[in-house]
């Protein structure tokens, strides 16, 4: 859709867009009154210095999240609750000053940046499972269409850090997916995400990039070309409005929507302490499948993994055919187990041999014949059976016969 | 026990030695008889060119065994079943001029080497569970006590063909393991084998070496000098008689004694048709841990290793501890999950922060200095709140009042 198509944004459009403004993501304040409040509602109340003309004791009963503990603390209805209300009110009032004009979304047109919100129809309905966690909103910056973009997605996460060994993986798994289109959702950081984004962009495939910033906002500012290639690919998406800067803890909460935006989560490449494991945290947590992919056991980059491996929180998948039978309902994919016994090396003579004649082919001298009762003796077989393994051993081309008795045939 | 002390060999022991010399080891159709009658029975029977005084129904019904399925089929009592017999006493007279004098016993104690049968006291009981398969009895080089030796022991097993990487891996958990007390078992064999035995003897450890030959046969050649190290410090072990030499089949049936001699087995590195699989397939079917180590996904000699462990067969070790707290009843050793939370680095005082104060740390600019309201609106949090927080990181050292409001603390 270009932006000259773009309908005019309505009411409460428009106060969700300001809600981004003024309340970070994740705020369980927020998420809970939203579960009983319009957002224009919410936005009149905060900008008119009031409380909204609801009771706190209306509001869910457990708004505290793990992901944002300053919430709505003490039972519903006591004085604690309110006093957290008030304080929340407070705080989101502190930014009425950085509310720009049009709430930013003419300025955003110009820069081909739009906002969905949980109502419109590119809206990923997987991130509703974030419960009082959901965006508020998102601003994306390019063309794809979001829902879409998520059906048959992909999170891909690792280390900033990454070794060359980590990248290199990451590159190639994203690229295997998206050649056979799937979608590959990642957080734009050096190191894992970035290979990730640039594997599946150089299949022609569509990747997004999820911020911890404004979409406008090159952070890193090393990335700035990438992101660009992303938007015209793909979607550079955040939660925070233009112009945001990012900061430690922004990542933390951007990343339940990295896991929540797709099928499940692969972490290529993770220390003891990367923030992949919190997204990782997060995909189980929302009961999609985890998956890690192992490394060399000498590399901190890979402890991680192989932590959560060992731990059976995390399947072990080592390609992208794994990926895609962990996310596919059962019986949809050839199982990579069924593909990977075939394609090992051509089937050999040998291998189709019955126990005897197995034992037969061994006791053969490696240079030289032997007899058959020598042969017998050596195969640990009767004299009925070696004759019958003989027989189909030479009518296999394995072995002949010469006149010192039976001798192995140069292959 | 020196030489010179041994007790002489009783009936039954030069029985069970002179069936090493006639039968494949784990031969169904001997097992089988084996329950029923003493060896010393069945080795007249076999010299006589009778069946023994049994009657075939007696045998036990299921004389078929996976690792060797050329057994006794067929009803009990049914003429195949008395068919399938015959064909085993001939098998095993086909070998009657094989059997040395004295069944070998005097030139093997002139050469060092000894008999454990399953009544001796160094008869490792872990042997049993191959119940019909289980050895006729190990010939063994070295002094160390089998029984003793087994008691705390891990197998680990791996590609020949290893890289530098698995064969550093193994030989370091190997050393690690030895240090600690465990026994290392294996095959002998070039790459990871061998890395594993001798990660073992630098740390002045057992390891048992597992061969599908003779003890006295240096398979593989450039092995010799390895052996004799193990011999001298640990154990060469084999259910071959001395001189056999080894065979492909005999591989295959020599790693289910690998498997049921430890604790618990450990690939290192397998390719998709590495024989340390079978090995692996052994210890599972025998109900110990079976463990396996990852590696580059990009490296077909961790193929192997990285199936079991997707497919959930086997837990993904990295290091010794690992390994050592699977095999080792709970509680009794630390684990590594908890002894691995702590040494990560020395807690920061970052990491100690409530949410609250982490937000405001991260609302301080990187640079210069901001006022309370400023830094409350950018955190997003309340007056009340930033000001409790701003004391708080202040009181820790994080940041500093300035005359332009606060800043950070240069570390």
């Amino acid at each position: 859709m270009s932006p000259a198509r773009w309908p005019s944004p309505d009411r409460q459009t428009l106060a969700r867009a300001a809600l981004t403004y003024l309340a970070e993501p994740a705020d369980p304040a927020l998420g809970a009154l939203l579960e009983v409040c319009e957002p224009a509602e919410i936005l009149a109340a905060i900008k008119a210095g009031t409380l909204p003309a609801i009771k706190p004791e209306t509001l869910p009963a457990d708004a505290t999240d793990p992901i944002c503990p300053t919430g709505l603390t003490g039972p519903t209805g006591s004085p604690a609750r309110r006093r957290a209300l008030e304080a929340a009110f407070n705080r989101w009032r502190l930014r009425l000053p950085w509310l720009p004009d049009d709430v930013g979304l003419t300025s955003a047109r110009r820069d081909g940046i739009r906002l969905v919100c949980p109502a419109d129809p590119q809206w990923p309905e997987r991130l509703d499972e974030l419960g009082a966690a959901r965006p508020y909103a998102l601003w994306l910056r390019g063309r794809a269409d979001l829902r879409q973009a998520c059906q048959r997605s992909v999170s891909m996460v690792g280390s900033r850090a990454a070794t060359g060994y980590g990248a290199h993986v990451a590159g190639e798994i994203a690229a295997d997916l998206g050649e056979r289109g799937w979608t590959v959702v990642s957080g734009g950081a050096y190191g894992i995400d970035a290979a990730a984004h640039r594997g599946a962009l150089v299949t022609g495939a569509i990747t997004i990039a999820v911020l911890a910033c404004g979409v406008d906002f090159p952070y890193p500012a090393g990335h700035a070309e990438l992101f660009a290639a992303i938007a015209e690919q793909g979607l550079v998406i955040s939660e925070w409005p233009p112009g945001r800067q990012p900061a430690r803890l922004r990542f933390l909460v951007r990343n339940r929507t990295i896991a929540a935006l797709s099928c499940g989560t692969v972490v290529v490449e993770a220390g003891e302490r990367s923030g992949a494991l919190n997204t990782a945290r997060h995909a189980a947590q929302l009961g999609k499948p985890l998956m890690a992919v192992p490394g060399p056991v000498t590399s901190a980059q890979s402890a991680g993994c192989h932590r959560i491996i060992r731990e059976w929180d995390a399947t072990c998948v080592t390609r992208a055919d794994h990926v895609i039978e962990m996310l596919s309902p059962l019986g949809t994919v050839p199982t990579a187990t069924t593909a990977a016994a075939a394609p090992v090396g051509a089937t050999r003579a040998r291998d189709a041999l019955d126990l005897d004649s197995a034992r037969v082919l061994d006791a053969l001298p490696a240079r030289g014949a032997a007899g058959t009762s020598t042969i017998a003796a050596e195969a640990g077989v009767d004299l009925d059976t070696v004759l019958r393994c003989l027989g189909l051993l030479a009518g296999s081309g394995l072995i002949e016969r010469c006149d010192r008795g039976w001798r192995l045939r140069k292959p």
